[in-house]
């Protein structure tokens, strides 16, 4: 009872994972993360493609060949990979652990497919979906991205809502409908997951041990 | 595709249920909440003692009769009750849902066994524990509360004990560290179980019904 044993804060961070359709905003939500969050950690992908003017290994991208990439997948070694116009790129698994293990959260911007990749081998994210305000509105965001036919248009929505229905396998969903509310809203999150019982029960134990002396 | 109907915000709102050990702060951070967080509605209890000078039915507590309360609880209209000192004390199931149902967020601070009778019958409600930064801290606001007997303060520390081992049972615990952090805590749990998929998806349900047509 007189031990001086407190709480510990939660020594471990979490990892954020940011997804939706394609069109939604996840980019704009993450950059202006970046400025009202500066302590989230976001996670650097690794790529097979050649570095570009400016681009630092580490920061923009981990830049691997591609015996590095494939060993790497086959050691278990990416959350989740694709390969794009002869490209690989995928997210390492030890920036991101490396990352909680120093008690840092870590944000993770990916498309649908590769959230639900993640989800496998990742359980214990915090899966986050980014949500239109409307379809109309998706659509208009679509649509005033360039001069795309009616045609590339329809096929575009058609998978943005199917990636909508998507949604049943994530955690939280947030409407995009102001960037400022969608970034106060993930930090919620973020808070609230901290102060998750479990989480807290586990930093408790030694009290507890300590009482029952 | 080109309906109008856009995103509805969650209309119903959610019950916290804010609980922990006796000594821990509860009615602190509440009062601090009614400050930091006007738009959160408080639960009103009800009660058969007679109301003291100022007190206002409906405000402070429901005033009702030994024979009203009797037959509350007997058509389960009691979230939970108990009988202090000849006296009936409970919690009216129908304001926190009449509250709920206009969308706003309610808050019932209560004591950890009260919480748990709550967890029985409104299962959906947000169960949050508020706990000492430790022990000894607890310890030291127990007995700064007046001048009790080292057997009285050893009997509540324990008790205290059996009570933190509770927190299993609830969804999150908030260390009141600071009375303030405390505070935006609570917000941000609110704010997060707001944004949880489930609310989301019955939301949108009509944007999908409206694609597959």
């Amino acid at each position: 009872m007189t031990s001086n044993v407190g709480y510990t804060p939660a020594d471990k961070g979490i990892l954020i994972v940011l997804s939706g359709p394609s069109g939604v905003g996840k980019g704009t939500v993450c950059k202006a993360l970046r400025s009202c969050a500066p302590d989230i950690v976001y996670s650097v992908s690794a790529t097979t493609r050649a570095p570009r003017q400016g681009e630092v290994d580490g920061v923009n991208y981990f830049f691997k060949t591609r015996e590095q990439f494939q060993q790497m997948i086959a050691q278990d070694q990416m959350l989740e990979w694709a390969e794009y116009v002869g490209n690989y790129y995928g997210t390492p698994r030890k920036f991101v652990e490396d990352t909680l293990n120093t008690g840092k959260d870590i944000i993770l911007e990916i498309e649908v497919q590769g959230a639900l990749k993640v989800k496998q081998k990742f359980p214990e994210g915090v899966f986050v979906f980014l949500l239109p305000p409307s379809l109309p509105e998706l659509e208009s965001r679509i649509v005033g991205r360039g001069t795309e036919s009616e045609e590339t248009i329809r096929s575009r929505m058609s998978v943005a809502v199917d990636e909508i229905a998507m949604m049943e396998h994530y955690d939280y969903a947030i409407v995009n409908d102001q960037v400022d509310l969608a970034c106060s809203r993930i930090r919620s999150i973020l808070t609230a997951e901290h102060c998750r019982k479990d989480r807290i029960v586990s930093k408790i134990q030694h009290w507890m041990a300590e009482v029952k002396k």
